[in-house]
């Protein structure tokens, strides 16, 4: 694949995300995990509902980051988080620019400049979508817990899946949905000795 | 499920619509075919890129449509186009406009008032929502048939699947995705002749 | 799709039926749920095997009911139950009794007299069927239950999923599945005490 | 697994037919495959459509053979065809008596003997079971080729598919199924060549 | 299928193996378990992992037997356990040759010969196949349940799940992976207990 | 995930590289893709059955080569093959030496020897594996193709998709498959035809 030459070869090309399921999930045995499209999706609704809560965020610039920040995928696949370790500082960084350049060759050049803002988060808008990228990692994790998943009570215990950019709203609903999942445990647990008792 | 009380019960609730996959694709035979969130994503995207090449759009209000448009299929799930064959006229409308109140119920009222916009289809916006919702499907019938999927072809002949909203650029770009399907299925029967020459 | 206009038109779309997941597995994440033919399967087994247990029935008109009980969701799809809140009253069972009117078409007129039955619910045949469709979807619950699956207790307590139709049989398999499930559990958490200590 | 020792160990260990692929469509390649259950309600469905043409054919018991002549797949696997090349004649349907014993025990003795009547095939009752066997899977075929399944051809080929039992209404429906099956072919083909030369 | 002509017949027939699940797993509502193929690929690598640590196995041949030791499934499909309970004594064996016979026609008599070792099982490489194929079961249990996967507990209470084929260095495996699963529940119990009282 | 200390760490994460699909197919539409290790199988069994025909390979080593060519795709991901057109040259190889590093730690040196090895390329042995990759690669693109998949042609017209390292039994295999693939399309095209005439 190359350089898109218009549009269509763009949006057509776009339907391939759908495929491709998160890696994360998939080296935990997760069954039937979500796409990047779908990740993506939620994202860019968080970033919507949060940020109409956030006086120094721009909403509609921040949703535009959302839609764009994963598509570099498309070219590079998604990769584990461990992948990390391995390559050199800098490299996946630079492999997703230059693949950006090539799949949003059809649009005006702010499209690709989206990206790059969210690569460097300095601004308000890129950290509040590098922060709800996280947290919408950790409410599928909630998810995929209350469906039956197991073996992913690792992510509850890194710091680095709850990053609030700073932003309160942010911060509040990462605690809120620890405490959910606390208290749904303990639920469980309840009726379950209830059940062997009763 | 009942009226959502906070936005964490709104968020945790979305994480369910990647699960539901697109009835007229289940129902002609495509294998893992795309879910509700996976549409939603790709309108969204069509919406925007088209949207800024549209002066009479204003594109932050139409990505937002876009982002709500098929929310209530969570409680009412995706029904086939034939479902309204059989349901009174309003009927599945009504429904989905009970559901968005007790989904959205966290947002405030603006957010609803995207659907019922959507649904009214009045404003420029909640037509090229509208418009894109289709050419996403055209997209994504495409894809399917490159990848192998047959007994696809009734879409095309269907002129509902063909809406232009009245808009230049969403009709140049079904016009080039008809011409596109055309032209990949010529090559694929000279390239099947030359094969069997070969 | 329309009318059916033969037997041969009838069969083929009913092969559709089993890409239809059940939607309320769906919506909790249940992986690799039963399709809509599966669980049609499962009801007429327990309708056969419980009715010729009850002698007030007639078991063959009961298969019967059982065969064609679903069939509307073909053009219906498999609503989740939530949709009926939002649905105004009678809305559903008017339109799968027009879908079945073009379904079953290329059928004797007794056929969709089945159907008219089951939806009444008056005669003890279309009773059973109705308790064992509930039935089923608790035996399912079980099974998936024991396989993993989380996030299904709520069937348990909704006393909608216990109807026994009057029929001291299905009551009897009712009280056995419930013990059954809450001895597996008990056992489940024996064995795990048991492993921590071994 | 053992003797199941009542009706619901019975209809608990029914649930796992559903995840029995066939394996005629797994070693071809059809991805997503019907259950031997969807098998089974299919047969079932013809069973009683055609059975009520067929005046010297009790459409009851038609219908209870139709039932169980699966069922020892739970034990045994779906063996694919070829496997027959490689037992000792015999063998397999004196092993799907064994596990029938095991299976059907909570039942009365007549169930099991349904499957006896099913496997000797001297009954009009078993022969309409057999050849809707072969007619079902000559319809699941057909679909899995509209849907773009390919490498399905040698079914059409194989005498064996192609049993009436001795029934006329039966071979009008294979009959009426190739005919549309070769109809459909040919107009893909016609659609194909004006689509290349539109 | 018949007799494989050519070392082309015979590689293409084996890419069907990836589609075969293993019944014991599809049985027990594992989703999306583990292939023949992938089952095949693990015991090689154990095989040869633990083989060099054993000095009176050639690990050479011991891989060779383990890359053969279960292609006969593709003709006879993957039996669940249970089948062995209802075939008479050496059936499935015999049939397993037969098949071997015709599938692995294109390659030298000795590849035959791998197979045969295998079944008898009385050299030491024979032997440590057949421990592998156990090991590798367990792993994957192992596995299934650290993803999420109930219903398996079984597989730890039957002894011929941990034959050792006499040697230390599989003993030892099977005992270290027995303390670790016993470790993870203690420890996922504990992480409970805290989540419940944090 | 960090360095293995254990050969029960190694074979345990060794089990997820099951879920791992293989990137090519994926973000081409086929559906249920091969998993990396079906891929790795089939290499193995190509080695071990093309090896035992050349004089100059000394065949155990080529199917240890096999056997450990893929496995740091646990860590890096299967990167599709345009990534490379994104990161700086030799990035991928220094990443994927550093993740066997870990990977292989309980292994001795001699296993971390067999991946330097293939990724140099120099030894016969080497140059087989990378030709018998090809090789797996293109049998199960015309399986897909077999099966029904389309949009696979782009491979067949990829000359690196037909190393031959050097060796006649694999160019002549090469050879044999595209005329095959050529043969059969020709076969399907001709009953095509007379099922239209038909």
């Amino acid at each position: 694949m190359r350089r898109n030459e218009s549009l269509l070869d763009l949006v057509l090309e776009l339907q391939s995300l759908d495929r491709l399921p998160r890696a994360g999930y998939v080296l935990r045995g997760v069954t039937d995990p979500e796409s990047v499209t779908e990740h993506s999706w939620h994202v860019l609704f968080l970033v919507w509902a949060l940020g109409r809560r956030i006086p120094e965020v721009d909403v509609g610039r921040a949703v535009e980051i959302a839609l764009v920040h994963d598509l570099a995928e498309l070219r590079i696949g998604d990769l584990p988080r461990t992948a990390s370790r391995y390559f050199p500082a800098g490299a996946k960084n630079a492999a997703e620019s230059a693949a950006m350049e090539e799949i949003l060759a059809p649009l005006p050049p702010e499209a690709r400049q989206l990206y790059a803002e969210y690569q460097a988060g300095s601004t308000p808008e890129a950290r509040l979508v590098k922060a709800c990228d996280k947290l919408q990692l950790m409410l599928k994790v909630a998810a995929y817990e209350r469906w039956g998943a197991d073996g992913l009570a690792e992510f509850w215990d890194n710091p680095d899946n709850f990053p609030d950019g700073g932003f309160a709203p942010v911060r509040e609903l990462f605690e809120e949905l620890r405490r959910r999942r606390e208290g749904e445990r303990a639920e469980r647990r309840a009726r379950h000795e209830a059940g062997v008792a009763g």
